[in-house]
């Protein structure tokens, strides 16, 4: 697939369409921004394809510290480079890329450990900037500055995305954009919990507390690590019928339960608790659920959905001691951006990762807040916003 | 060792010497006790050693639900076996054994896997009774029933023990009693935390707050392992230096550390947090500074230590999302006692793991209550009581 740029853009401002998010919770406003060029470590990437996730509900409805507007959010994408900063020789112009929010500079000790994903020399943190010039590439016209969003900021038709922050894809021939971009987020998320940090084993039982793509994902990974039992726990009856695509084979639904808690539900239906727990929705009692649905001796509690600023997850402390369990948060899924996306782009193209049926709706930047409305209201999976219809 | 036993006991109740607690903090007791025989599934054991451990002291001062009296303390010792109930063909007469508060029955998935120590058919609890049949075998002299603890009782010159709590040494002659008992519990305990539990790799960095035996003993467990740093936190200065025989190579003095918290000098000296951190006191407060002091991106927190009743860790939910750092409990070091305590003894024997110093004290039974001071004011390691001292 030959990218197609305009010419003469390197260097110089590019002037393009985004949905800008002027305030909390309001509608975004499709408008003129202007793209300032790549900095050094930097590259400007003409967006193709980008897909609503959760945490681009949370922090469009942030107010406080987390809220940081003007903004443009979006972090789940795909695009091409359009031209790179000075120090720039990992891409280049032409080249198909996913943006990540979370880094991977390669050399940091953490890049270099296969122990850990969370890159040293440029950590995790919310900023609404560039994350090594800590300044921002947008501006509307007036001239204001709009923030950027987990150093992607991809319901733009170019941003620009620090090179530690990018995933090059080697052959993006056999690559439809409208799956790849589900790998720059929640998909790998989910994918990687069960088979990263979880490290599912073959044969053993997984319950899965919310089946939201993320949740979803999670089924899918555990389905891919061989599973036996992927049980799935949500109060929307039609998510079994949806997650058996990806490899749940149980369902409960705790409005249905009785007075028997989730955690009895599951020991029965485990012969004593689930190998893995994963919870993906952010709720603090829901991962208590999940730690006591989770086998003694040997049972995971994996965090994956992210709670409201400063909520607190506690535990009995005999309980601890005497469990075997563990408890343990995933962020992007314990992967490397870099290392880990061509194996799941590579299983996708080989048929074994499951994509296309996380892809619910498909529209242009038009009908954003559309999307905003359909996974507010649970209503959809992933929602991929095609940014250059000509592609 | 040939085991010199009086004659013409099997069958028959045993009057000995106890040390019988009456009451909750009160001095022990010794007095005259009768042993019955043992039931199915039981042996009865002449005890050679024992030794105090934390929890002796915890329950003798127990009160409420944990507050058993009278009851004969004691759970880190070996003996031989006097006689055996129906059924048993595991150990038989003669036989040099360690009893372990930790049952392992060979047959449930439990101790099959090697995921788990927590054997599944005979769970770990609090009970003052035999674990197959809930009665016990110790009256005293008026009749009046006396409770068990944890399954051993080791402070009676003859015990009852359910044969899935005893692990049988195949060729004692080469064990003094006066160090076998030792890997009953505590040594164990934080040699296996180390091994097993936090499976430490060669190279890595270690930090353990509490320096009593189970804290030493995490330190000999990590050297053991090879860890290239083992840094104790104590407030007794006097720490450092006994630690050093057990592979302590820094040393933190929480009481010297200014308003510095211990997890702030701990990641200094360590580039940015340990790759294993023990908590070995019981305290929730030294939990949460023992995971502000793990490494982010793959740390590990191990609560080895027992805290009080109903007390809790609270951890906040974004840190364990986003930290990578696990938490997770260590019960009997996971060990499992039948397939573990041999391998100890082994490199006990071939003088790679270091038993010696753990014992500050050897006393008689009529000394215990010394012990018992000596172990609350800090002043020993391991007492060890000969129970017999023909032996």
């Amino acid at each position: 697939m030959e990218a197609q740029l305009p010419l003469n853009t390197e260097g110089k401002p590019i002037q393009c369409k985004a949905a800008v998010c002027r305030d909390s919770g309001e509608p975004l406003v499709i408008e003129d921004v202007v793209v300032a060029p790549p900095m050094s470590g930097e590259a400007r990437i003409r967006i193709i394809c980008t897909s609503l996730c959760h945490s681009d509900l949370t922090f469009w409805k942030a107010k406080g510290p987390r809220g940081l507007f003007p903004r443009i959010l979006g972090h789940e994408a795909v695009g091409v480079v359009e031209s790179v900063g000075e120090d720039v020789s990992e891409v280049k112009k032409g080249d198909m890329v996913i943006p990540v929010f979370m880094a991977e500079c390669l050399e940091c000790v953490d890049c270099k450990s296969k122990k850990s994903n969370l890159c040293s020399n440029v950590p995790f943190r919310m900023s609404g900037f560039m994350p090594r010039h800590e300044s921002s590439r947008f501006t509307d016209l007036s001239g204001e500055t709009i923030h950027h969003f987990l150093f992607v900021s991809s319901f733009s038709q170019y941003t620009v995305v620090d090179v530690v922050h990018l995933t090059k894809i080697s052959d993006p021939s056999s690559l439809p954009p409208n799956r790849a971009c589900l790998l720059s987020c929640g998909v790998s998320t989910g994918v990687g919990a069960a088979w990263k940090t979880a490290e599912v084993e073959a044969g053993s039982t997984v319950a899965i507390f919310g089946l939201g793509s993320i949740g979803l994902a999670v089924a899918e990974g555990a389905r891919l690590c061989g599973a036996a039992k992927i049980i799935g726990v949500d109060l929307n009856p039609q998510k079994f019928e949806i997650g058996k695509k990806f490899g749940l084979t149980d369902f409960v639904n705790p409005g249905e339960c009785g007075d028997k808690p989730v955690s009895q539900v599951i020991k029965e239906m485990t012969d004593g608790g689930a190998d893995y727990c994963f919870e993906c929705v952010g709720m603090a009692s829901l991962v208590h659920e999940a730690y006591a649905s989770c086998r003694k001796g040997w049972g995971k509690t994996i965090v994956v959905g992210v709670d409201q600023l400063g909520s607190n997850l506690t535990f009995s402390s005999g309980e601890v001691l005497t469990s075997g369990k563990c408890i343990m948060g995933s962020l992007f899924g314990g992967l490397k951006p870099k290392s880990h996306i061509p194996i799941l782009l590579k299983r996708y193209i080989d048929k074994e990762l499951q994509l296309d049926d996380f892809v619910t709706h498909e529209m242009e930047l038009e009908d954003i807040n559309r999307a905003f409305d359909l996974l507010q209201a649970g209503q959809c999976l992933r929602c991929v916003i095609w940014m250059d219809k000509k592609f």
